[in-house]
């Protein structure tokens, strides 16, 4: 692999996230004058946007003309997305492209991979932990990555060389901690840390139907359902895509609560404070 | 009432609520050079520091001694503590003076207070929307209530000048929203607003002992997990005093919960992906 300053990036799907991608790799000065950011989306008017605010160096309407010019390529896609556009476009990447994707699952995408993947590309799967309820390219300067965790599910077939240029990356793009992982115990760890809190945010506010309810919030009710202004579409895909790991999860949440639940409904004053000073101590301890 | 510039107002309890009240009346110049503020709690090193900083104009540690002076009383002590404090302190009081409280639950309050109050006071319930994960008069700066929701559940005896002055004080406090609802209401509210948000969230962290889980958020599960530092003592008695109506909230939010769960479960994603745009919408209406 080229020094990563001489790289021509290739960022396909200029959304939320591929837009913070390319404003990270911008504005941090990674690529330098000889390297390039290329980015292909269906949506042309985001992509002449992108190219006048000098974010990106070129549009590019046609996803093999662009591809045929990446020594990397983040794929900014839902996983079914992704899925289609690789099985369609794997002829187009140059040889030896080091290719990373951002999706929210990875035990089903390395599985398709491992299974259509071209011998001379190396596909290293990764999920940076950023994001924002207000999805699209308009709001990727509001996705900031400083010190936010990065999950990279590395594959035996991978370069090291390569895995060592994307974790570099990553770093200067300004992500905090990187954490590698098997595909299985990413999607069994995002259940809980992601797609669980999502399903509470969104179950917390289809129970309740009056929308001056936040006249009586004071914080937590805000915090707690932020995220339940999510991309449906997206999240629906996510769900089921993890769905055993997803509802096991669910259903070790609802274990909990209802033990709170019966410790509040039988006035059990000393076991529910004990373990509120259980929970409040756990809290703590996590960083 | 005299104008509020002179009053002499007393805290009862010098905790994140009574410091943050402390700090607002000060550094707003609610309370001008011919008024004072007075405060009395148990922990003399809280008094002597509050006093230190200027922030009170002296601790005192005889609770009858202050209350002979003040025009108006904050009650900021948990409902039991309140309760007791009400109970042996009533004679102390000054004829006409105005009695506010911070606490978290009225119905209960109230009822106890309609039987016991001297006719000569003038009782107002109240809860500021505001707080901290993090307790004690020593994180009361980190308290803001710049734009907070503050509930009222005034009594038919309460005189309207009265009413009006900690209104108004209410506001110049820094407060955004002033509701006046009954304490019935209030209380079936904040069990959703407020203690279901505080029960999911240690749910949320009692279903899952690793502390390195972390590794794997991307500020989902840290919102949502914020409020799990709580204070123990303080939320088994908020959410056993409202134990009626929060259990039936928890069973509201387990029944949205539910019906997500199947939908992954059985994998119907038109149904999922409509119910999540239905959240989305009515999250986006809730202002």
């Amino acid at each position: 692999m080229k020094p990563l300053e001489t790289c021509t990036i290739g960022i396909v799907g200029l959304g939320l996230m591929g837009g913070a991608i390319a404003l990270a790799l911008r504005s941090q000065g990674i690529i330098g004058t000889t390297g390039h950011i290329l980015a292909y989306d269906r949506n042309h008017e985001t992509l002449a946007a992108a190219q006048a605010e000098g974010i990106i160096d070129a549009g590019i309407r046609s996803p093999a003309s662009m591809l045929g010019h990446c020594d990397l390529v983040f794929l900014c896609l839902t996983p079914t997305t992704l899925l289609r556009f690789m099985e369609s476009q794997m002829a187009a990447f140059q040889p030896g492209t080091l290719i990373t994707d951002i999706a929210g699952i990875k035990g089903s995408i390395v599985a398709a991979m491992e299974h259509t993947l071209r011998e001379d590309l190396d596909f290293i799967p990764g999920h940076p932990m950023a994001g924002s309820e207000l999805g699209g390219f308009v709001h990727a300067k509001h996705c900031t990555f400083h010190g936010k965790n990065y999950i990279l599910t590395p594959l035996k077939r991978n370069k090291p060389e390569n895995l060592a240029l994307l974790k570099t990356l990553i770093y200067r793009m300004g992500f905090g901690r990187i954490t590698e992982t098997s595909p299985q115990e990413h999607d069994r760890k995002i259940a809980f840390t992601s797609q669980l809190c999502h399903v509470i945010a969104a179950a917390l506010v289809d129970c309740e139907d009056d929308t001056e309810i936040t006249r009586f919030g004071g914080g937590s009710f805000e915090d707690l359902t932020r995220i339940a202004m999510l991309n449906a579409p997206m999240w629906t895909e996510l769900f089921i895509e993890n769905q055993e790991e997803l509802v096991q999860r669910i259903e070790q949440f609802e274990g909990s609560l209802d033990r709170l639940k019966s410790y509040i409904a039988h006035r059990a004053g000393p076991e529910l404070e004990q373990r509120l000073q259980r929970v409040r101590e756990r809290r703590a301890a996590m960083v």
